[in-house]
């Protein structure tokens, strides 16, 4: 929630001059985006977002970010796309950073969605898991089992550190997850990061998906357990039961889920519950005095790891097979 | 440069519902204004700025703040400008915070002004001096003589923290200032700290004055101080001369300034570097580990003192009186 670079007047106005979009008018930073530089664009033709890619970033992986963005828009799904230069490039650099022009979506991002919100989640994910059946470019998910065990090997002897006997669950769930994670359900791009501040609604409807910058190679149905947990669960880290079904009938209308990919989902959610647990954990302790970035609580998703735990079948999800 | 209060989509509705603006379209907090949270709206009629007074403000100054504004705009003055809900009010409450809507202005702050931009920024000084000489509302300022000498005594016994010697000069500077500073200039309501980030330009022409949240009665030449310090230095705080005479002479054009006021620049100028290095420090000396602001260097101001402190009379800012 940041600006970690600052663009002069006289370094936009050059940098916009090499496209097709109009004359500046406006120019500011904005509080969004953990990782990059974000500054919302107006000019006499429209309104953009403009990224500056810092460090968290690996350069090597734009190319399949803003080719999955603009391959989604192209299917006419609704995202932010790269805007090209007068040379048909998206991808530029500014300031010393590189740096990409995206379209301005409209829409609000609502921080307690409620079950319709869920239900119309589930069908623009799947409708984006359609949508990317034909795209060419692959990128691995460094944040799958083999980057959890790595995690867990990193924070396991300090977890405790931030809560009494984490290490131990850390330890004990790694083991479980190895040895049941499955590996032979439908696999696609996934988002990977669909939290609720990377949607946006306007007037009741779901207008847009932004953020793909984890987006990579991985089971579909990972993405709706990584939203089960984002989306769908109650203050109190129980299950809000009607949430969860309509987010899985939701995606079920787009795309037919298998009764292997409904069964997972129990286990699929306790992994993207480890999975931002250990991120979170790693982050809360590494941090820096004196950061920027709020360090987020690793302990929410250890409520809902437990909740997961406890369950036997997806039905108790609300969720029939 | 935060947003310090998060508001929901609900809440953003419900709040413009007792306005006439249409309906809103988007909602981003953006990276602008050390003290409060903003947002930028936009509705179906206009973009707004989105103002939660945070901690720093006091309440009390607002209606004077909020009137300021609303009265240079009636006078013609490019500024931004409060919005007022179907009641007539213009000061109303979100999450907690007193909170104002306002205008949106086009534009963009330039980091490095050149002369054309000092002489139009002399010019926009001097209008916005005569549109304020019928406004009624009246506030103390703060940072004047004698806050400064509350500054002085809190902080000049550590201030050799900073730099070696520096409490010793602060100290000798207060006592020649308190001895000289002037009583008969002419006075009235000033901006207080007209910073280029608080200028706008479009296509080469000043757009408009933001951020009046310093606004304050006192003498107009020392406003003029004030920005030939934060405009017209070089990189080594030497003094750009045409820029400070284009500044000078620029408000000239709009405003006459007498032979008194001219004559006593080179100590308001002393007083305004006093001013900002004595906050900077207090804030330097008080500053919390973690926070979001970074502090800003007292030394800058330094460097400008010393050289005022070798001025010996207006001449040598190009200025003839």
């Amino acid at each position: 929630m940041a600006v970690y670079t600052n663009v002069s007047a006289d370094e936009i106005a050059s940098f916009i001059a090499e496209y097709d979009i109009g004359d500046v008018i406006s120019f500011k930073g904005i509080a969004e985006g953990v990782e990059n530089s974000n500054f919302l664009l107006s000019t006499t033709k429209d309104k953009y977002i403009l990224t500056l890619y810092e460090k968290r970033v690996n350069p090597k992986d734009l190319p399949f970010f803003l080719g999955l963005m603009d391959h989604l828009a192209h299917k006419g799904i609704n995202c932010a796309t790269p805007i090209a230069d007068r040379n048909g490039n998206n991808l530029k650099e500014l300031c010393g950073r590189p740096t990409a022009l995206i379209s301005f979506l409209n829409g609000l991002s609502i921080s307690r969605p409620n079950v319709q919100n869920c239900a119309q989640l589930g069908m623009a994910l799947a409708q984006m898991h359609l949508a990317v059946s034909d795209f060419t470019l692959m990128r691995k998910n460094d944040l799958s089992i083999e980057g959890w065990k790595r995690l867990v090997t990193s924070c396991e002897m300090r977890a405790d550190e931030c809560s009494v006997g984490l290490g131990n669950i850390i330890h004990r769930e790694m083991a479980t997850l190895q040895e049941n994670w499955p590996g032979n359900l439908p696999t696609g791009i996934i988002h990977a990061d669909l939290f609720p501040d990377n949607v946006f609604f306007l007037n009741g409807k779901l207008s847009g998906l932004i953020d793909y910058y984890f987006a990579c190679s991985d089971m579909l149905a990972y993405d709706i357990a990584i939203c089960i947990n984002s989306w769908c669960f109650n203050a109190d880290y129980s299950l809000n039961i009607a949430k969860a079904s309509a987010l899985v009938n939701g995606y079920n209308e787009k795309r037919q889920l298998s009764a292997a990919e409904l069964n997972a989902l129990p286990l699929l959610c306790r992994g993207a519950a480890l999975r931002f647990m250990l991120t979170r954990l790693y982050d809360w302790l590494n941090r820096v005095e004196g950061a920027l970035v709020k360090t987020k609580d690793p302990l929410e998703y250890l409520s809902m790891l437990k909740y997961h735990q406890n369950i036997k079948t997806v039905a108790e999800y609300g969720v029939i097979v």
